[in-house]
């Protein structure tokens, strides 16, 4: 069974998926992959399970077709359990066999849906291979699949992230994302919504928006920005070339943008991420998207936003002893670096 | 200058240090390193600094000489400082030029001392290819080093860990591991002391203790165990093949403990190495070793223990999204691998 386990001391969440040992694995070597065939390209439909959403494009101008696909998984990190009328909403721990048993041993089932968003028919490592127009739709399908999954009220969560380069954890090459629906918040965003919270509490403000005022004022950590949209090195970066993206205007998800937004959105990190490729070369990096719970319609201190994270380092045991990063390249730097680097 | 940074929203720490920019690289694949001279093999004591501290040993029956120096690492993380007369301990902010400066853009010194404890003479890749014999006493100057540290007054804690392999984030492959001095309790060590400290406020005991005696009890999770120490694979691991060594008897601080005690430890600490590189091979992995801030000479509720964590998985988009961790190998599973790989 593939569940979740808690630290009995840090509360520190892990998810035991035996599962996953099966999965195919790569060299880990920057964006080196085994060569064969690949299950993302066209042709190859049999080799994932039926898609639950498709979206495709003709041809327009140079631009080339494109489809784009969510299907689920075939090695889920959490499991559906479709035979449930009616997910459990709350946390039930098993019990030992003596008292203290679940204090120690903390358990329960990792519930949610883990789907993979194949960006492309066209075999590209990443979304900066594609065009912007094409990166648009691909924001659009980001957000389709997020109301999906927000309008289905099975689960109070879920996080897209991607990995670039196999150094990155990637498994397969061609562009793809992954949307995880989760049971509950993970700790990361949950630490994320109590910080801006308290931040707003304070100050009546949200705290990205005035984070977005103050470095556009300032400039120096600016990566690129538009009326809408702004990309920047954060003040206290743990990787170096470190971004996040986020709409200046105050929206706490994504998921309830508009789709021409989206779109507006996708042609803009098109253009970030083509900026730290040719600073990074072919490093691997992740992206994750945060947005609010979808228990709340808007609220106003979260604010949904990208992180990219490059792996140009190595985390090693202080980083993991400490949970303080060592981050050679200050974000101003960095800043500089990638405004430099085209646009 | 290298300083510490925090993030506003989460309050993560980061050590902004440009001058590690220029320390060397090597290759990161596996323990693959870069040939050449090595700085830390005898006749090359003028590439590092001068050591703070040397033992050294004779011939011994079939054990070879040994020699152990733990001198300043020449790219720390943190600074010493050495021209202050007294440390800050209080946390000191740089003020913006307007009202939320500091709020939004915390800073401070990154401060403490960051040496390397180079364990042999012999141009080995690990402890575990040194004898039981010379890793206790490797454990002994451990508890030196960390004794002098807190007898210096200078520093409220220090945190001593090891990177074994490229891959785990080692620059040189000569056996070798490092202590950090810091000026405040990091972010993992602080939560486990408040974890700890909450199970010993609702139970009256030390949550490491009745972990060991649940342990024991139970046995699956075991990987080894004298009358003197535990190694178990952690209920909720995070790596596959994590492993946490601690003493069965209560004792906060590792500095504390006799001589004689600690080159026990170093002589049970080799054994689990070597079973673990018996089932790893060569990848690589990272230690650190957690005890209790040096302002109290023994509580009720902290116990120091070291956690040994394998690098077989690549950390991905999913958990720096979430830190929810992936885990493929179930603790139960890697306990009985270790335990069948000799002893």
């Amino acid at each position: 069974m593939t569940e979740l386990r808690r630290d009995p001391i840090t509360g520190r969440t892990v998810i035991v998926a035996p599962a996953r040992a099966t999965r195919p694995i790569t060299a880990a070597a920057r964006w080196e992959f085994q060569p064969g065939p690949c299950p993302f390209c066209p042709g190859h439909e049999d080799e994932t399970p039926p898609p639950r959403l498709v979206r495709a494009w003709p041809a327009e101008g140079d631009v080339p077709p494109q489809r784009i696909r969510v299907v689920p998984n075939r090695y889920p990190a959490v499991e559906s359990d479709d035979g449930l009328a009616e997910p459990p909403r709350t946390i039930e721990l098993a019990l030992g066999e003596e008292a203290g048993g679940s204090e120690l041993f903390p358990r329960q089932p990792a519930r949610g849906e883990h789907d993979v968003i194949i960006e492309s028919d066209r075999h590209v490592g990443s979304l900066a291979a594609l065009s912007a127009i094409e990166v648009g739709r691909v924001a659009e399908v980001y957000r389709l699949r997020l109301a999906e999954l927000a309008a289905g009220g099975r689960w109070p969560v879920a996080v897209l992230f991607k990995n670039v380069g196999a150094a990155a954890g990637a498994s397969l090459e061609h562009t793809h994302s992954q949307v995880l629906a989760l049971s509950e918040v993970p700790d990361v965003l949950r630490i994320e919504l109590a910080g801006a919270s308290a931040y707003h509490a304070r100050r009546g403000r949200c705290v990205y928006c005035d984070l977005a005022e103050r470095e556009l004022a300032a400039g120096e950590r600016i990566v690129a920005a538009t009326d809408e949209f702004v990309a920047l090195a954060p003040w206290a970066s743990r990787w170096p070339l470190e971004i996040w993206v986020w709409p200046r205007g105050h929206q706490s998800r994504y998921d309830r943008q508009t789709p021409e937004a989206a779109h507006r959105f996708g042609e803009f990190f098109q253009g970030v991420l083509a900026r730290l490729e040719r600073v990074l070369g072919q490093a691997g990096y992740n992206f994750f998207l945060h947005q609010a719970p979808f228990d709340s319609l808007e609220n106003p201190h979260y604010h949904w936003h990208v992180e990219i994270i490059p792996r140009l380092t190595t985390t090693a045991g202080f980083e993991w002893g400490t949970d303080w990063f060592v981050n050679p390249l200050p974000p101003e730097l960095a800043a500089a670096m990638l405004r430099g680097a085209g646009g």
